[in-house]
């Protein structure tokens, strides 16, 4: 359906948004160069960059430029990667690897990492500042969408049940609430926010929203599998910290093979509301949601 | 010069900040509910709130109403407060009392103190993106000033100098530039803040950000002489933290009547860049520098 592979697509995708981040990001020899260091450190620190392409792919599903959809794109790119920062800390997930890498903390120190997640939190605000205005969606609109979705009942909000849970059996809505904050709301906004940069219709940016939600329960059902079943070799940060935290995931509730189907279930109803879309418009998104529910780390 | 003393004129002020800040934030039943109260818990600990009310006069002295700067008075006091609940973290400067009371971390253990102070964060964008464009200020301008005074050049900026200059023997310029970054540079943007959302002149501003500056520097001279002199009791937070953490400031390099002057001669520049406005007009501005001067806690 596409001209380019999804893996071409991807690398692409991925090559303009380094190059964004590194142009929006202070320079490592700006001072303080230690801060500065430690942002950039785990801005690239290898990550997957999968919400930047969905903000690209979905601005190109909703007929934009992939290119007027950066700046959102780097914007929650900070955003996420502050929160693997803060996630990582020993006071929450106390994680010593993340991609492959010893995580902030264990490099700059404790206090160096809080900051640093801090400063990429208020850049991806500088960044979405510098967002064009189209047609339907004005720069306060982007900054109302990027701060609802950090914010206490989403993101931070997921987070916050996460650590809650921790020992104590959560439920199945409770562990979709946990989902639905710590990860389908920052995917969703990614989507939307490209979708927007696109001058997206109302009806459009519906339907991104529909699909953004059941691929990000999707995607963390099949993160929750990995951890059981993949090694950390294949997934870059130390596997099996789930079972060892007793946190209550999908996969440990009802079973691996309940949770793939789960999951598979989410994806069809993601592609579903693409429906919307063209088949040529909507290749792509479906490509990258198929592409997420079958990896392998 | 002003019809109500100083101090009524402050309870007033905070009446109508501690309102706003009340309807703006998630209510303490929301969930989850932990965050609500942990991120309720820190805002109202009894703060002077002396930003909000800097801002609030800032918009007063250049025509405006005090009403119509509260969107950013409340902004600039959420981020104040969640840099107060990180810097007190054990990672950074470690203090169990502030404002006379526990902590965040103390009360609501490290996750979540670091998770209310994010919140916080990015609660205080959510709150500037419903400031009112003026004829010369947009929302935009509002969120670059935020995003840029809280970002890794300005207030994290200063905090991480601060952090690397414990036990190293910072020079005077080293000094100030810490005092910068953590003190003057929120200072002036919750005046300048202020003043935009009275329409301020170029002129109007410019003032503003010079008396800001200025006040800055001098409230943070101050605020260190105070950890040397005044007891834990009158602070409301350990005195005498400084020389303990072995941090280099001002007062402990040039001795305490030196600074006192330095203080006062900051004070004196303050005032000096009001004179763009009537007497009338600058005259709370003057009395609030006065008064941050001369405080004993």
């Amino acid at each position: 359906m596409c001209e380019l592979s999804l893996n071409d697509y991807i690398n692409e995708q991925c090559q303009l948004v380094d190059a964004a981040l590194d142009s929006l990001l202070p320079a490592e020899d700006e001072s303080p160069e230690t801060i500065h260091q430690a942002m950039r450190y785990s801005i690239f620190a290898g990550g997957k960059r999968m919400r930047p392409v969905l903000c690209l792919a979905a601005a190109e599903a909703c007929d934009g430029l992939a290119v007027n959809a950066l700046v959102p794109a780097c914007a929650v790119e900070m955003m996420h990667t502050y929160s693997l920062i803060h996630d990582d800390l020993p006071a929450m997930d106390n994680d010593d690897l993340r991609r492959g890498k010893p995580t902030s903390h264990k490099v700059y120190g404790e206090g160096i990492a809080i900051l640093a997640g801090d400063a990429l939190l208020t850049e991806a605000f500088a960044v979405i500042a510098q967002v064009d205005d189209t047609e339907r969606y004005t720069v306060r609109d982007y900054v109302k969408e990027l701060a609802a979705t950090g914010g206490s009942k989403m993101l931070i909000g997921g987070q916050v049940l996460d650590l809650e849970g921790e020992k104590k059996g959560l439920t199945a809505p409770d562990i979709r609430a946990v989902y639905e904050g710590k990860t389908a709301a920052l995917l969703t906004a990614s989507l939307r926010l490209g979708a927007m940069s696109a001058n997206a219709t109302e009806a459009q940016l519906e339907a991104i929203t529909e699909f953004g939600y059941n691929l990000g329960l999707a995607f963390q059902i099949i993160d929750d599998i990995l951890d059981l079943t993949a090694s950390t070799e294949e997934l870059g940060k130390t596997a099996g910290k789930d079972l060892d935290a007793q946190k209550s995931t999908y996969p440990a509730l009802v079973g691996i093979e309940q949770a793939r189907i789960e999951a598979k279930l989410r994806t069809q109803a993601a592609m579903d509301a693409l429906q919307a879309f063209t088949p040529e418009k909507r290749a792509r998104l479906e490509e990258i949601a198929d592409y997420l529910l079958n990896r392998k780390y």
